[in-house]
Protein backbone atom coordinates (compact mmCIF):
# COMPACT_ATOMS: atom_id res chain seq x y z
CA UNK A 1 0.00 0.00 0.00
CA UNK A 2 1.26 3.29 -1.26
CA UNK A 3 1.27 6.05 1.55
CA UNK A 4 3.23 9.51 1.62
CA UNK A 5 4.53 11.24 4.45
CA UNK A 6 1.58 13.39 5.58
CA UNK A 7 -0.53 10.34 5.87
CA UNK A 8 1.66 7.93 7.63
CA UNK A 9 1.27 9.17 11.34
CA UNK A 10 -2.28 9.65 10.98
CA UNK A 11 -2.04 6.13 9.65
CA UNK A 12 -0.49 5.20 13.27
CA UNK A 13 -2.88 7.36 15.56
CA UNK A 14 -5.77 6.03 13.83
CA UNK A 15 -4.61 2.32 14.63
CA UNK A 16 -3.73 3.66 18.17
CA UNK A 17 -7.03 4.52 18.36
CA UNK A 18 -9.48 1.75 17.04
CA UNK A 19 -7.17 -1.11 18.23
CA UNK A 20 -7.56 -0.05 22.00
CA UNK A 21 -11.40 0.38 21.55
CA UNK A 22 -11.31 -3.35 20.44
CA UNK A 23 -9.50 -4.16 23.77
CA UNK A 24 -6.28 -5.27 21.85
CA UNK A 25 -4.16 -3.12 24.24
CA UNK A 26 -2.90 0.31 25.11
CA UNK A 27 -3.25 3.16 22.98
CA UNK A 28 -0.45 2.53 20.50
CA UNK A 29 0.33 2.32 16.74
CA UNK A 30 2.69 1.80 14.54
CA UNK A 31 3.73 1.53 10.65
CA UNK A 32 7.26 0.77 9.00
CA UNK A 33 7.48 2.14 5.38
CA UNK A 34 9.70 1.81 2.61
CA UNK A 35 9.79 3.52 -0.35
CA UNK A 36 6.37 5.08 0.51
CA UNK A 37 5.32 1.30 1.19
CA UNK A 38 3.69 0.21 4.09
CA UNK A 39 6.15 -2.95 5.08
CA UNK A 40 4.87 -3.49 8.71
CA UNK A 41 1.75 -2.78 10.58
CA UNK A 42 1.68 -2.65 14.24
CA UNK A 43 -0.40 -1.58 17.38
CA UNK A 44 -0.12 -2.90 21.13
CA UNK A 45 -1.65 -6.30 21.90
CA UNK A 46 0.49 -6.90 25.14
CA UNK A 47 -2.78 -7.20 26.95
CA UNK A 48 -5.04 -9.14 24.50
CA UNK A 49 -2.01 -11.59 23.33
CA UNK A 50 -0.63 -12.01 26.79
CA UNK A 51 2.66 -11.04 25.35
CA UNK A 52 4.59 -8.09 27.03
CA UNK A 53 6.87 -7.39 24.29
CA UNK A 54 3.77 -7.01 21.93
CA UNK A 55 4.12 -3.21 21.54
CA UNK A 56 3.35 -1.41 18.58
CA UNK A 57 6.64 -0.95 17.22
CA UNK A 58 7.78 -4.11 17.82
CA UNK A 59 4.92 -5.90 15.86
CA UNK A 60 4.98 -3.60 12.91
CA UNK A 61 9.03 -4.11 12.80
CA UNK A 62 8.50 -8.08 12.82
CA UNK A 63 5.90 -7.92 10.38
CA UNK A 64 8.71 -5.31 8.25
CA UNK A 65 11.32 -8.28 8.63
CA UNK A 66 9.42 -11.11 7.76
CA UNK A 67 8.20 -8.97 4.38
CA UNK A 68 11.45 -8.20 3.24
CA UNK A 69 13.15 -11.38 4.61
CA UNK A 70 15.77 -9.53 6.22
CA UNK A 71 16.46 -8.99 9.36
CA UNK A 72 17.48 -5.38 8.75
CA UNK A 73 15.41 -2.72 7.64
CA UNK A 74 17.77 -0.38 5.96
CA UNK A 75 16.36 2.98 4.80
CA UNK A 76 13.03 2.36 6.44
CA UNK A 77 10.87 5.06 8.47
CA UNK A 78 9.19 3.95 11.62
CA UNK A 79 6.07 5.88 12.29
CA UNK A 80 4.23 5.43 15.79
CA UNK A 81 1.76 7.65 17.27
CA UNK A 82 4.01 7.93 20.73
CA UNK A 83 7.71 7.83 21.38
CA UNK A 84 9.17 4.09 21.66
CA UNK A 85 9.81 3.09 24.89
CA UNK A 86 13.75 1.86 25.19
CA UNK A 87 12.53 -2.02 24.68
CA UNK A 88 11.39 -0.47 20.89
CA UNK A 89 13.75 2.26 20.48
CA UNK A 90 16.36 -0.36 20.88
CA UNK A 91 14.54 -2.86 18.72
CA UNK A 92 14.65 -0.18 15.84
CA UNK A 93 18.10 0.43 16.54
CA UNK A 94 18.76 -2.67 16.12
CA UNK A 95 16.90 -3.18 12.79
CA UNK A 96 18.66 -0.33 11.46
CA UNK A 97 15.58 1.89 10.82
CA UNK A 98 16.70 4.65 9.30
CA UNK A 99 14.42 7.45 10.95
CA UNK A 100 11.53 7.72 13.44
CA UNK A 101 8.75 10.10 13.60
CA UNK A 102 6.61 10.25 17.04
CA UNK A 103 4.04 11.76 18.23
CA UNK A 104 3.02 11.30 21.51
CA UNK A 105 6.12 11.84 24.01
CA UNK A 106 7.06 9.63 26.96
CA UNK A 107 5.89 12.24 29.30
CA UNK A 108 2.58 12.05 27.68
CA UNK A 109 2.77 8.28 28.13
CA UNK A 110 4.08 8.69 31.70
CA UNK A 111 0.66 11.22 32.46
CA UNK A 112 -1.76 8.12 31.71
CA UNK A 113 -0.09 5.57 33.74
CA UNK A 114 2.60 4.20 31.32
CA UNK A 115 6.28 3.56 32.78
CA UNK A 116 8.42 4.69 29.53
CA UNK A 117 9.63 7.46 30.99
CA UNK A 118 10.44 5.45 34.27
CA UNK A 119 12.17 2.60 32.15
CA UNK A 120 14.20 4.98 30.26
CA UNK A 121 15.96 6.26 33.61
CA UNK A 122 16.41 3.04 35.17
CA UNK A 123 18.36 2.32 31.77
CA UNK A 124 20.21 4.81 32.45
CA UNK A 125 21.65 3.97 35.48
CA UNK A 126 24.79 1.78 36.74
CA UNK A 127 23.44 -1.64 37.35
CA UNK A 128 23.69 -2.12 41.08
CA UNK A 129 21.76 1.17 41.45
CA UNK A 130 18.28 -0.73 38.80
CA UNK A 131 15.32 -1.33 41.25
CA UNK A 132 15.44 -4.99 39.70
CA UNK A 133 17.62 -6.65 41.34
CA UNK A 134 21.02 -7.71 38.60
CA UNK A 135 23.51 -10.12 39.44
CA UNK A 136 26.70 -11.53 37.73
CA UNK A 137 27.08 -15.46 37.49
CA UNK A 138 29.26 -18.02 35.97
CA UNK A 139 31.19 -15.37 33.55
CA UNK A 140 34.09 -18.09 33.12
CA UNK A 141 31.84 -21.22 30.94
CA UNK A 142 30.02 -17.97 29.59
CA UNK A 143 33.18 -16.17 28.22
CA UNK A 144 33.96 -19.19 26.24
CA UNK A 145 31.22 -19.19 24.04
CA UNK A 146 31.87 -16.03 22.75
CA UNK A 147 35.77 -16.85 22.19
CA UNK A 148 33.74 -19.73 20.11
CA UNK A 149 31.93 -17.21 18.40
CA UNK A 150 35.10 -15.50 17.97
CA UNK A 151 36.73 -18.31 15.68
CA UNK A 152 32.86 -19.62 14.23
CA UNK A 153 33.98 -19.15 10.45
CA UNK A 154 30.35 -19.10 9.05
CA UNK A 155 28.71 -16.68 11.04
CA UNK A 156 26.69 -13.70 10.27
CA UNK A 157 26.46 -10.72 11.76
CA UNK A 158 23.72 -8.22 12.58
CA UNK B 1 11.37 -29.28 34.58
CA UNK B 2 12.77 -28.70 37.69
CA UNK B 3 16.32 -26.42 37.99
CA UNK B 4 18.31 -24.96 40.64
CA UNK B 5 19.91 -21.60 40.80
CA UNK B 6 23.61 -23.42 40.26
CA UNK B 7 22.11 -25.38 36.70
CA UNK B 8 20.36 -22.72 35.90
CA UNK B 9 23.12 -20.36 34.26
CA UNK B 10 24.79 -23.88 32.73
CA UNK B 11 21.58 -24.40 31.11
CA UNK B 12 21.64 -20.82 29.24
CA UNK B 13 25.21 -20.84 28.26
CA UNK B 14 24.63 -24.51 27.13
CA UNK B 15 21.55 -23.27 24.63
CA UNK B 16 23.90 -20.44 24.09
CA UNK B 17 26.34 -22.34 22.56
CA UNK B 18 24.44 -25.21 21.02
CA UNK B 19 22.07 -23.18 19.09
CA UNK B 20 25.41 -20.83 17.79
CA UNK B 21 26.67 -24.28 16.21
CA UNK B 22 23.35 -25.23 14.63
CA UNK B 23 22.96 -21.53 13.09
CA UNK B 24 20.22 -20.07 14.61
CA UNK B 25 22.19 -17.00 15.42
CA UNK B 26 24.53 -14.64 17.67
CA UNK B 27 26.12 -16.79 20.98
CA UNK B 28 23.39 -16.03 23.70
CA UNK B 29 20.83 -18.06 25.89
CA UNK B 30 18.43 -17.71 28.61
CA UNK B 31 16.28 -19.37 30.60
CA UNK B 32 12.95 -17.82 33.06
CA UNK B 33 11.98 -19.87 36.20
CA UNK B 34 9.46 -19.86 38.35
CA UNK B 35 9.19 -21.92 41.45
CA UNK B 36 12.60 -23.81 40.26
CA UNK B 37 10.78 -24.66 37.13
CA UNK B 38 11.67 -23.84 33.84
CA UNK B 39 9.10 -21.57 31.83
CA UNK B 40 10.14 -20.33 29.21
CA UNK B 41 13.28 -21.01 26.94
CA UNK B 42 15.03 -18.66 24.69
CA UNK B 43 18.37 -18.66 22.41
CA UNK B 44 19.30 -16.08 20.15
CA UNK B 45 17.05 -16.66 16.42
CA UNK B 46 17.89 -12.84 15.08
CA UNK B 47 19.41 -14.10 11.34
CA UNK B 48 17.45 -17.99 10.99
CA UNK B 49 14.09 -16.27 11.35
CA UNK B 50 14.77 -12.42 10.24
CA UNK B 51 13.08 -10.93 13.68
CA UNK B 52 15.86 -8.33 15.31
CA UNK B 53 13.83 -8.78 18.05
CA UNK B 54 14.40 -12.29 18.36
CA UNK B 55 17.38 -12.29 21.23
CA UNK B 56 17.39 -14.70 23.99
CA UNK B 57 15.92 -12.62 26.80
CA UNK B 58 12.68 -11.60 24.64
CA UNK B 59 11.75 -15.67 22.68
CA UNK B 60 12.09 -16.28 26.27
CA UNK B 61 10.05 -14.07 28.16
CA UNK B 62 7.55 -14.66 25.36
CA UNK B 63 7.25 -18.13 26.19
CA UNK B 64 6.96 -18.02 29.60
CA UNK B 65 4.04 -15.33 29.09
CA UNK B 66 2.27 -18.02 26.90
CA UNK B 67 3.18 -20.60 29.91
CA UNK B 68 1.12 -18.24 32.44
CA UNK B 69 -1.05 -17.19 30.45
CA UNK B 70 -0.18 -13.70 31.62
CA UNK B 71 1.84 -10.55 30.22
CA UNK B 72 3.66 -10.35 33.67
CA UNK B 73 6.12 -12.37 35.14
CA UNK B 74 5.69 -11.48 38.85
CA UNK B 75 8.08 -13.62 41.12
CA UNK B 76 10.03 -14.88 38.12
CA UNK B 77 13.61 -14.93 37.77
CA UNK B 78 15.65 -14.32 34.23
CA UNK B 79 19.16 -16.05 33.32
CA UNK B 80 20.61 -14.99 30.52
CA UNK B 81 24.68 -15.68 29.09
CA UNK B 82 25.20 -12.32 28.61
CA UNK B 83 24.04 -9.03 30.10
CA UNK B 84 20.44 -7.98 28.49
CA UNK B 85 20.56 -5.42 25.76
CA UNK B 86 18.72 -2.16 26.29
CA UNK B 87 15.38 -4.13 24.39
CA UNK B 88 16.06 -7.46 26.55
CA UNK B 89 16.40 -5.15 30.06
CA UNK B 90 13.27 -3.27 29.70
CA UNK B 91 11.00 -6.26 28.01
CA UNK B 92 12.28 -7.39 31.48
CA UNK B 93 10.79 -4.39 33.09
CA UNK B 94 7.56 -5.04 31.08
CA UNK B 95 7.08 -8.54 32.34
CA UNK B 96 7.69 -7.47 35.87
CA UNK B 97 10.92 -10.12 36.37
CA UNK B 98 11.74 -10.09 39.82
CA UNK B 99 15.52 -11.03 39.44
CA UNK B 100 18.08 -11.09 36.50
CA UNK B 101 21.34 -12.96 36.71
CA UNK B 102 23.56 -12.54 34.33
CA UNK B 103 27.16 -14.01 33.22
CA UNK B 104 29.16 -12.15 30.36
CA UNK B 105 28.75 -7.97 29.94
CA UNK B 106 27.75 -5.79 27.66
CA UNK B 107 31.27 -4.91 27.53
CA UNK B 108 32.43 -8.52 26.72
CA UNK B 109 29.61 -8.35 23.85
CA UNK B 110 31.19 -5.18 22.55
CA UNK B 111 34.37 -7.26 22.17
CA UNK B 112 32.82 -10.15 19.87
CA UNK B 113 31.00 -6.92 17.64
CA UNK B 114 27.64 -6.42 19.22
CA UNK B 115 26.35 -3.01 19.95
CA UNK B 116 24.24 -3.57 23.36
CA UNK B 117 27.11 -0.91 24.75
CA UNK B 118 26.42 0.97 21.83
CA UNK B 119 22.86 1.57 22.06
CA UNK B 120 23.07 1.77 25.91
CA UNK B 121 24.95 4.80 25.39
CA UNK B 122 22.93 5.56 22.37
CA UNK B 123 19.42 6.09 24.67
CA UNK B 124 20.83 7.33 27.72
CA UNK B 125 20.97 10.42 25.48
CA UNK B 126 18.64 13.22 24.89
CA UNK B 127 16.44 12.59 21.07
CA UNK B 128 18.20 15.12 19.57
CA UNK B 129 21.79 14.03 19.83
CA UNK B 130 20.76 10.17 18.95
CA UNK B 131 22.18 8.80 15.84
CA UNK B 132 18.88 7.60 13.94
CA UNK B 133 17.16 10.65 13.28
CA UNK B 134 14.54 11.02 15.83
CA UNK B 135 11.30 13.33 15.10
CA UNK B 136 8.51 14.57 16.59
CA UNK B 137 4.83 15.13 14.21
CA UNK B 138 1.58 15.14 14.79
CA UNK B 139 0.86 14.97 18.47
CA UNK B 140 -2.41 17.16 18.11
CA UNK B 141 -4.30 14.08 16.99
CA UNK B 142 -2.20 11.41 18.80
CA UNK B 143 -2.63 13.02 22.64
CA UNK B 144 -6.34 12.87 21.99
CA UNK B 145 -6.21 9.04 21.89
CA UNK B 146 -4.31 8.86 25.21
CA UNK B 147 -7.04 11.39 26.55
CA UNK B 148 -9.70 8.21 25.22
CA UNK B 149 -7.26 5.83 27.22
CA UNK B 150 -7.76 7.98 30.33
CA UNK B 151 -11.67 8.18 30.05
CA UNK B 152 -11.68 3.82 29.10
CA UNK B 153 -13.72 1.84 31.62
CA UNK B 154 -12.75 -1.33 31.11
CA UNK B 155 -9.09 -0.62 30.06
CA UNK B 156 -6.44 -3.64 31.91
CA UNK B 157 -3.05 -1.61 32.95
CA UNK B 158 -0.13 -3.28 32.49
Amino acid sequence: MIIHHHEAMQYAVRLSYEKMLDGAGGPFGAIVVLDNKIIGVGWNQVTSSNDPTAHAEIVAIREACQHTFSFHLKSAILYTSCEPCPMCLAAAFWARIDKIYYANTRQDAAEIGFDDKLFYEEISKPLHLHQVSMEQVGREEAIKVFEAWMKKTDKIDY
